[in-house]
Order: structure tokens, then C-alpha cells, then sequence
């Protein structure tokens, strides 16, 4: 409790740019997001009035970090799960939990978990050696396969997609799948409170190109009602199956006859960025809300078509203009399309920021969309 | 230029809700806003990165603080002009501009300036002397009449309707008006750039208890056309004709066949704070896009009716709900409604926040609105 305000304290671990949206939601709440972050020129470090340097593997940054926030939630995945326990130990409310998050932590126990309940996968096996490789292959589909860090990976990061044994990398515990004939990507976010109430995002396309989503589309185009309520069914399963508090995405390959489930995130996730703009209540509002235990805010659409867009680094071109010129450029040329910058180095191919577009006609929004990412990624060149 | 994003600085003297919502607006362009306030548990303070604790007509205090700051501009109209021009003298760039600002501060110059500029106002006059107010009501129409602080007002404060002489304050530079009657308050919100772009948003209507707003209807319901635009084109006109740079708001009288300035502020402003949720760029962008002479963003309303209602504290009722626990039964009550905190202590009429509900139908929009500011002020009693 801030006594100053009579307001919980939420403390987040991480302080990339989902910490940073998450302190602007929070500040709407009359609260002020408290930010463990790894270096003060994090994101969310350069705008958060109370946040503490310190590294996420630090347990007793992380105990000194909790002892002041009613709530303790993450960023991202990598905080470990023994310190997750002992500051459970310690008296902090850690939401979501050490067990719901290991599933979004290490994809075999994911795996393992999903195909326990029920829910559609990819064929999977855990594998170390590239003879274990080799042996699924054999009894499947062939090459190529995708091969995973089991712990780790983010953003393409520690995926690979293999032609054969040796490609794999050596000396990791991996987990193999089959490649999904998949015909799109689709992403189902949900927020879930202690108190059970769950609240679903309508779901949404994701586009993804080398690894990284650039793009996606609320709604998804062309989903029959039936398949999203399915998606979204899925992704509450999931949800209640794991006992998840705070935001889930479940990122779903959507093969035309079924959906499969990718990837697990539980925090923010950049397939619900477009809720900042798109959606009555977005998804850094309702994750706070979901791990205060306060009741979900509206899910709701706010134009018919929403399309959002990251910013990536370009390659220097030798003839760039700053991000500032950028914008200037951006703003004269979209003065409707919503802009999010994270305070970051434009490093090549990093994130940097998020664009979103409204309105009734997705290819004019997309269009729009893309024009903007590309004026602030690299100055309108093509 | 902040070195570690590229990106420029902007300073806000005054650390209240205006800089904090301003804050929230400069994280999403990349930025951090730069406060000035007057305590470290202002609103803005306990919410922004770099808050500087320092006293607005402490002109030592302003000069260091703009040495920081691309551009100073302001969340109140408190400073000293002399400061101002100091401050501009010493290199930095003040936005709005010292000359602009005096028709904020001083409701004497701002009233012969309009009239110079043929825009109607009340009859009115500068007084000092009761004998002064007695012979403007002689000529008149008599009592009751305003009488105005020249400076120093606000929020209902500095503004008294008298019903004979004696009831003004005394001692004080006092302007005099007569009673308009009018049907309803109207407000008509623009923001100019230095490269002379103006961009309007739709005109409100603004509803008065005891001196304070407490409602705004966006767009104001049954308000011809031609008197939209004919209340935006007062707005436009004011802020060229007084160089205002950034943010105007004009508060008008409906007479009901005439609009008659009442007020202005240069800054954002309570009759704009639904712009957040209810437009597609919300005043804070657009005063920050303003002063830093970035292209203006649309101003379009995000669905066809939009309700503001202003939070204010209540009187203690000896068994009142904490504001979190309030917030809970808001929450459940209008998971549609977004709501806005301002970190303040509650005291009886303060306002600590605001609500905005969006729909198509007036009274529907309305209703909740109210519901959901009942709620956190005094939850829920009636």
C-alpha cells in the first residue's frame, strides 16, 4: 500500500518496454509502477519515478525489490523459479505463480502439461543429441523440423529450423516438432484474477516475418465466430488448467481445419499491443488489474479493424535522419495512427517501438499501419 | 535532447494532474517528462522519472530547470511573467510564450484584448472600490453580478456573484461582469504550433456545480453545426490573434442565439481530460506535439458520445470504503468505464480523478459516467 495515495504498489520484475506501457497504465489507476530494472537506461527505468537497479537473478534484489509492493509480477519469463518460491517464502504475493509460470518458462514442461489436458500440440519430443533428432525424423514427417531451446528462448531466439541432424544446436536440452502446414498465425490473450474471473481479448492474426512479429491484425480476418470462440476457449482452459493470474497470450497456429498451440507468454505480450489503442481496456490495464484481484475491465474493440505494426531498427543507410525526424515525418504523413516508442537504442532489427491504426477498411488500416513503422523504422526509404 | 533516446525534453513547471497525465502522453512519443514540483508527492512527482521539487516563482529554481528542457511549458498559469521573460532571456524556449500567457493569468488584459479583437465577451469593466461595482450595476442591469480576481483564480476560486457592493472582496484588482444568461457552458479546445498548424476538437459542453465542472458531453449534444464550427472558429482565432503555442481552451456561454467568451487557459485543460479515451489523440499528445512543433494528431472522437465526469473527494461519512475498495465496486460495477487517478489525498470537493464512459447513447453514457464518479467518491451512497 502507498500510503501517500491509499493505492496498492505493484512491483514488476523487468524493465523493458512492457514495464514501461505497464507505468503508464498504472498511473491511470492512481498508482505508480514500482520497476526492477536490469540497467537505468532500461525503458521503463528512464519514465518510472520508483524503480530499483538490480538484476532479476539477484535473489537478494529480488527479496529487497518485493518488500515493497503489494503484488510482485514479471516482465519476462527468466527470473528463476527457486527464487520465485523463496520470495514466496519470504511473505510476497507473486502473481502469476512459480508453477503456472514454469510453463511459460520451459517448453517441455509445457508440452507435457498441454497434451495432459487435452489441448492440441504440434508432435513433439524432448531431445538432447542430434541422434535423438534423427530418430524423429524418421518415424514422422522428415525434415525439415523445428528444434527449441527448452528453456530461454524469445523472438526467434532459440528456434531453429532444421534440414538435418547436425544444424541442431549441441550441448542444449532441446525440444524437436514437427513443421506445422500451418496457413496463418493467431494469437488468443486472456487475463485471469485470484478470484477466477477470466476476460478474453478478441483473437487476433500475428505476422511474423524472420522470426519477429512485424504486424497484427484485430480482429483476425476472415475467423469464423466458431473458430475464434474456440480460440479463445483454448486460451481459458489454459488459463484456469495452469491456475495463470495476470495476462496469458497463447500464440495458436491455425492450420484452415484446426488450431494448434504455440507458445505460452504469461505477462503483457506484443500480439495485445493493439489494446492500448484498440481495445476499450488495454492489456497493461488488465494485467494489473488481473493480479490486484480487481475486476476486469471491457475487452471491447473500439473501431472495427485495428492493425498494429512494429518498429524495428533499420540498418544504417548512411543518409539516416534521427528518430526525431523521423516522427516529425511519421505524424505529417499518419496523424491518425497512434504512436509507442520505448526509449531505446535503435539498434538493427531491434524493437523500438510499436505503431497502431484504426478504422472501418483493413487494407487502408494496414496500409496506414505500415507506412508509419516504416517512416519511423527508416525515414520512408522503401 | 535526451542523449540516451534521441529524442527531446520537455519541462512542465507544476507537478499536478495536468504534468502527470502529460507524463503518461510523453512516454508513449519516447519521452519523460521533465516536472517541476512544487513537493515530491505532487501527482506528477510520485509518477514521473525526473521530477525536480522546486517552487514555481523561484526564479532560480526555473533557471536551472529549463538548462535541462528543450522546451518549458507550464501545468498551471502561476508563474511570474517577469520569470518567463527571464527565462527566455537566459536561452530557453517557453511555450506558450510570456505575452500569450498574461491573457491566462490576467483576466483584465484578456478581456480588452478580445474586445480589441471584436470577439464578444460580458459587458464587463475593471473595478477596485465597491463604489465601482455599484455604478457598473447602475448603468447595467442591475444585480446579482461577477466579480473576478484579475489574477490568481481558479476552480471556482476568485469568482464571486454578488448581490450588492459590499459583498466583494476588498483590497484586490477586480474585473466586474454582468450575469449572462445563458442556456448552457460550452468549451471549445484547440492546439497551435509554432509552424501556425491548429487543430480543433469537437466542442463539449461543460456542467457547473458550485463553480466547478463536474461533467463535459462530448460533442455537445444538439449543437448546430454551424455553431460548432462557429465556436471552433472563435478558438482558432484567439490563438493566432495571441500566438498562443500549445493548448487553448476557451470556455464559452451558450446564450442559446450568441457565444460569449468566458475564460481561457493555456494548457491542458478539465474540459478536454475525456480527449484520453474519447478522441483519437488525446490533449496531452497534442500539447506536447505542440510545443515541440510536431504535426498535430487527429482529433476525432473514438465513439459517438463521450461523458467526463470529474472525481471529487466527499465529505467523511464515518463509514467510508477506502478509495481501492471503491475502486473494486466501480470496476464491477462499469467494466466499460476508464478511469483516472491522481494520487491525491481525498478531501471533501478535491478533484482526485476522473471517469470517462464512451457509447451511442447520451443518456445511457451519461448514467454510467456518473454512476462510476459516485462510486469512487463516496462509494456508491446516494
Amino acid at each position: 500500500m502507498d500510503t501517500r495515495t491509499g493505492l496498492p504498489v505493484v512491483g514488476m520484475v523487468g524493465g523493458g518496454q512492457l514495464a514501461r506501457m505497464t507505468h503508464q497504465a498504472a498511473i491511470a489507476l492512481g498508482q505508480s509502477l514500482k520497476v526492477l530494472a536490469a540497467t537505468e537506461t532500461d525503458g521503463a527505468a528512464l519514465v518510472a519515478a520508483d524503480t530499483v537497479v538490480g538484476s532479476h537473478t539477484d535473489l537478494d534484489a529480488l527479496l529487497a525489490f518485493a518488500r515493497g509492493c503489494d503484488v510482485v509480477t514479471f516482465d519476462h519469463e527468466h527470473v528463476p523459479t527457486e527464487h520465485i518460491r523463496e520470495l514466496v517464502e519470504a511473505g510476497a504475493v507473486v502473481r502469476p505463480g512459480a508453477v503456472a509460470l514454469t510453463h511459460a518458462q520451459d517448453k517441455r514442461v509445457m508440452r507435457e502439461r498441454l497434451v495432459a489436458c487435452g489441448i492440441p500440440v504440434p508432435r513433439w519430443a524432448p531431445v538432447r543429441t542430434p541422434a535423438d533428432i534423427a530418430a524423429f525424423a524418421e518415424v514422422g514427417s522428415g525434415w525439415p523440423l523445428v528444434v527449441k531451446a527448452q528453456r530461454g528462448g524469445y523472438d526467434g531466439r532459440g528456434v531453429w529450423m532444421v534440414t538435418g541432424p547436425d544444424e541442431a544446436p549441441a550441448g542444449l536440452d532441446l525440444i524437436v516438432e514437427e513443421r506445422v502446414a500451418l496457413r496463418r498465425e493467431l494469437a488468443a490473450v486472456v487475463a485471469r484474477s485470484p478470484f477466477g474471473q477470466v476476460a478474453a481479448y478478441p483473437v487476433v492474426e500475428t505476422v511474423q516475418r524472420d522470426g519477429i512479429c512485424v504486424e497484427v491484425l484485430a480482429p483476425a480476418p476472415g475467423l469464423p465466430d466458431d473458430r475464434a470462440v474456440q480460440a479463445q476457449d483454448l486460451a481459458i482452459r489454459i488459463a484456469t488448467e495452469l491456475d495463470v493470474i495476470g495476462l496469458l497470450a497463447v500464440e495458436l497456429f491455425d492450420t484452415g481445419t484446426a488450431l494448434i498451440v504455440n507458445e505460452l507468454a504469461m505477462r503483457p505480450h506484443n500480439s495485445a499491443h493493439w489494446t492500448i489503442d484498440g481495445a476499450r481496456t488495454s492489456q497493461f490495464e488488465q494485467h494489473l488489474r488481473a493480479v490486484l484481484d480487481y475486476p476486469m475491465g471491457d475487452t471491447s474493440l473500439t473501431a472495427p479493424v485495428v492493425v498494429m505494426a512494429n518498429v524495428l531498427g533499420a540498418e544504417p543507410s548512411g543518409r539516416d535522419m534521427s528518430l526525431d525526424e523521423r516522427l516529425h515525418h511519421m505524424f505529417a504523413s499518419e496523424p491518425a495512427v497512434k504512436v509507442h516508442l520505448y526509449g531505446k537504442q535503435v539498434r538493427p532489427g531491434r524493437k523500438i517501438g510499436h505503431v497502431t491504426a484504426l478504422g472501418d477498411d483493413l487494407e487502408k488500416v494496414r496500409a496506414s499501419a505500415a507506412r508509419a513503422a516504416r517512416w519511423l523504422s527508416m525515414g520512408g526509404e522503401p
